[in-house]
């Protein structure tokens, strides 16, 4: 584990603590632009969210009908979450429905769904109603009922790297060249295509709220409301992710703002992948050097150099980086005794 | 784990169990005198309680300014406490700060302040207020909220032996010759004069505190008033420690015999390590003998025999054998799966 923003000890703290793991899924109908996003299967990319929660609840990718012989592309972060989990169990998995093409098929997990649709495509317009979805992410932080020491924030939103960038940018962050991509070249010129027709739908003099309603997702938005309210009940959260979770710092940073309010932030934290942190195309730590309240930010120090596997060196090879909570969960598994050699084993196990 | 007094039972039980891991810290300015402790870095002995906490809770040594090039002496026992924090990590590791030079340089971790100043030298008068210390002691276990199954009550107080063996001699225990040091070679010239000196101080028919104000440190006067009043909550101790905690619990015995009381003491136990156990010069089994009350007493069976590092031998060869609850930390380890193996590796990889 190393240390990013913030010190060491947060994290050192919560060693040997139980964790609620908590997946919040969205889709952005953005992941249709061709080219943006790698994130799951080609022609498939609608159901990552729904198969990347029932393979980490239950190692079984149900909902996928048609197997494929050869799985191309690159193997979901989700097998390190899974392989952690199996090794070291969480407390309990649980999944936030925050707008999903199909829902996970899934018993005995608790499932929370929030009536939140998919969101649209923000070059024409996401049509969120986003002070909405804020709220019922705020309300369901009063109501969650934890029953571990801290919760693992989680997420899967495919092309939901670019949706991040563009919300930050709409709010006036100077943060270009500061958000990554699954990919390992970056499809910049989709992506600025996107990002520059998004933005040409709002204007400096509308809300916070409304310039999210065009340009973002679900998942920024609601999981904004959700750590708000849960710095006000001092539950722990760790932000499983990288830019995109820095993303929800930035959209909680200016809905603070805006209100002149404040947050108590001693019990948060961010927490992703040495890919993410050592990515030469994004700054995660220029991102959360723009906030205005402080945070501890973290990495695991895995990687698949022991591994032999190909499509595992893909991440060693800058190809992918996070998501599914793959960062957190590589550190809470340290945290917990876990070896990283075992992790890998057990990554190589799902693979054959 | 070998059973020293008592039966295996208690500890048995506690296979499986979550832990709190509480460290109490204190300095008493006897360590000023010269040869008469090694307990820490040759002119930083004042920062070794908070050095140890620092390290235990999160593998830095944050207060320590300026890192001499080659640590000479003796590797701190915390070492072993930290390797089996980091391999089967405690619920929670929380520090007592009974009067210490420098605050440890932790976020996050529960520190424990009680206003109470560093003692001084026992030759000149420990200048304690040693009702005023036990009854605080009392107060913490009476609000003290436990989120784990037993506590292991650890201490760092450099030249603590030389004050836990004058506070037992004043208090009229035949306890000469059984009171370890962290000398393989004791410095009994140093220490008897020392000792004569501080006992010429006190006599016969005062109080037992006031005799311990005298001669004393906080570390055993809180430590017998948190023991007596958590005996009366039904939490669980495992004092982890050699013959200081047995100095904490001949403290008990004499306070109780003062005010005709008795102690429930079923939850309750010792726990050191085999160098003390083994331990020439000292007995810890006759100090535990001298009790008006059951108790039961283990040590680990860990040793370095796996290793080749020279400075992790000197344990072996006796120079050094107990502190910042390493024994009760080993078997710890071992109740809940840890081989010793692991355990001399983790080690060893904090030395490089």
């Amino acid at each position: 584990m190393k240390n990013i923003v913030g010190s060491i000890d947060f994290m050192e703290n919560l060693r040997g603590k139980s964790a609620s793991f908590m997946l919040a899924m969205s889709t952005t109908k953005t992941y249709e632009i061709e080219g943006l996003s790698q994130a799951g299967l080609p022609g498939l990319i609608h159901l990552t969210p729904t198969l990347d929660a029932e393979f980490i609840c239950t190692g079984q990718v149900k909902s996928l009908q048609c197997v494929p012989e050869t799985l191309k592309g690159i193997p979901t972060p989700g097998l390190m979450t899974r392989a952690v989990h199996m090794l070291k169990p969480f407390k309990q998995i649980e999944i936030l429905d925050l707008g999903v093409h199909t829902s996970p098929d899934l018993d005995c997990f608790n499932q929370y769904t929030f009536g939140i649709k998919p969101s649209d495509r923000i070059d024409t317009g996401a049509n969120i109603d986003a002070k909405s979805v804020f709220e019922k992410g705020l309300a369901f932080a009063k109501e969650y009922k934890s029953e571990s020491d801290y919760i693992i924030l989680a997420e899967c939103v495919p092309a939901g790297t670019t949706t991040a960038l563009c919300s930050a940018l709409a709010l006036g962050y100077d943060c270009a060249g500061k958000f990554s991509s699954s990919f390992k070249n970056h499809p910049n010129d989709v992506k600025q295509i996107t990002i520059d027709k998004a933005l040409s739908n709002i204007n400096e003099k509308q809300s916070v709220f409304e310039k999210l309603s065009c340009v973002s997702d679900n998942m920024l938005i609601f999981n904004a409301g959700f750590v708000i309210g849960a710095m006000q009940r001092d539950l722990k959260i760790v932000l499983a992710g990288g830019t995109q979770m820095a993303g929800v710092l930035l959209v909680i940073n200016s809905i603070l703002r805006e209100n002149s309010q404040k947050i108590d932030s001693k019990n948060l934290a961010l927490c992703t992948t040495k890919w993410v942190y050592e990515d030469f195309h994004s700054d995660i730590e220029g991102l959360l050097k723009m906030l205005d309240f402080e945070i501890n930010a973290y990495c695991s120090e895995f990687d698949f150099t022991s591994s032999q596997h190909p499509a595992l060196k893909l991440y060693d090879d800058g190809e992918a980086k996070e998501g599914v909570g793959a960062g957190a969960a590589l550190v809470y598994g340290r945290l917990n005794g876990l070896e990283d050699e075992q992790i890998v084993k057990k990554v190589e196990s799902f693979l054959g």
